[in-house]
């Protein structure tokens, strides 16, 4: 059997499954620290019989398996997990540990059992509490440097729209317009309970747009997924592949952009992507 | 002994070589139409006993080698050459054809022989007539739907900046802002009349450095290189490096970006980038 971790800011997802993605035992925890974190996923491990367990994690974390740092977590606003490493939380358990960025995972879980299926040239994008992006290109998850970080490319701001950006490195970038806190902030009022306010939702559309006209640039993708909470939001695709294909202007024209309605697509795991992807990465 | 061609919109460059990268005979031809100078091509390597050919080629182009369009150029503005088959030009001589863009084959020849040899993750950047981006990522170039035309991201304009941009597709693009004919449409001048001009090139440092810290946020690459026409401009480097790292705030925190004079460089072939790595596409 094989263990899976998808480990976001304020809970820990945990799984056991099989090589065929089955995912046999499932269980949430809460994210608070290390110290009491960490205790609570070993014993979750123990009488599993998992030889091996694969991470997705929150960022900056070290995902070069070459690195003396693997499975380390960088400098993060989650200041208890800074200088936490997945890798020596597991040594003497027996369990081999494979680590990735937590968007990156889900870009593989859907690779392998979700929208993405056959591809090997493919971006997840998760737009929620923040907005992120799993790059695979030619069958292999992007690392590089560091892994990218995506979500935090500078946009050029709509004249009509007077909300500064709320992320604290960059402002106007992606996440800074376009997360959930970045909808919460302009409006003041959370996300879903603007649902029916048509002029939020065509703005927020614009964003992505101008985000996917970039990374289709970028990354010449063969398919674009899109997950996480404010993805819930069904009229945003509509709005998204029609303003995407606007930014574009005709430059690059493809049998994928002919057929935009599944290029831009949702996540055909159904928000089970990354856990999945975690599971997969671990065998 | 192996050929090599950097078909470029004004002129072909040819080469004859080893497998070491040694060029042994070189010529250029003006690029017309595929009628004139696809005869002069063939017979410039008739009599060379070359077994392969790589070919860097302006784009688009079909770099997929499981496409039976394998080779042919797209939807160019070079008329003549819309639908031009790099692999049926060759067919009969006996003579192997690889093709890949023209900036993807300058990035594996700056992987190679150049300023980035031993990394596996690197970008080239052309800023010239056209600004386009090679991408070498897991030390493989990036195909996925068509190539990278990463030169096309949108930019926020500056707002002192009343040039709106002379890309036909997108204006405020990259290349639409800071190519070499985009100097030139915003000054009346051609741009390298203009090199005493310090609010010339403090400006197009600030539109390259605004496209990379996009790039190393979807790319994470672990060197740029930058050549091409504009990049003569030495005074660029210094304001390129220290404006990209303002523009990303301090969010990523790689010991490549704490070295930034080695993590922004020239291009180390010295403007035989191209060909060198068409060479190497060969074999």
């Amino acid at each position: 059997m094989f263990g899976a971790i998808e480990a976001g800011g304020t809970k820990m997802v945990l799984a056991v499954g099989d090589e065929q993605g089955n995912i046999t035992l499932q269980k949430e925890i809460p994210t608070t620290t290390p110290e009491e974190t960490m205790p609570a996923i070993l014993d979750f491990f123990k009488d599993k019989d998992v030889s091996a367990i694969g991470i997705g994690a929150f960022g900056p974390v070290c995902v070069d398996d070459k690195s003396p740092d693997y499975g380390r977590i960088g400098k993060t606003p989650k200041l208890p997990w800074v200088g936490f490493s997945w890798k020596e939380a597991f040594e003497g358990t027996g369990i081999s540990v494979t680590v990735d960025t937590d968007v990156n995972v889900a870009a593989l879980g859907e690779a392998v059992y979700g929208s993405g299926v056959g591809l090997e040239d493919l971006i997840y994008i998760t737009v929620g509490t923040g907005i992120g992006v799993g790059v695979y290109l030619g069958g292999r998850l992007v690392h590089g440097m560091m892994h990218p970080e995506a979500g935090h490319i500078l946009l050029d701001k709509r004249a009509d729209d007077t909300f500064e950006g709320n992320c604290p490195y960059h402002k106007n970038c992606f996440e800074g317009l376009a997360s959930g806190p970045a909808i919460k902030a302009r409006y003041g009022t959370d996300a879903f309970l603007l649902t029916d306010r048509e002029d939020v939702w065509e703005l927020e559309a614009d964003y992505i747009a101008r985000a996917l006209m970039q990374y289709i640039c970028c990354y010449s993708p063969k398919k674009i997924i899109l997950g996480g909470g404010v993805m819930h939001v069904d009229k945003l695709f509509p709005m998204i592949r029609q303003k995407t294909l606007e930014y574009l202007g005709g430059y690059i024209d493809t049998p994928q952009l002919q057929n935009i309605d599944t290029y831009i697509v949702p996540a055909g795991c159904g928000g089970s992507q990354g856990i999945k992807g975690a599971l997969y990465l671990a065998h």
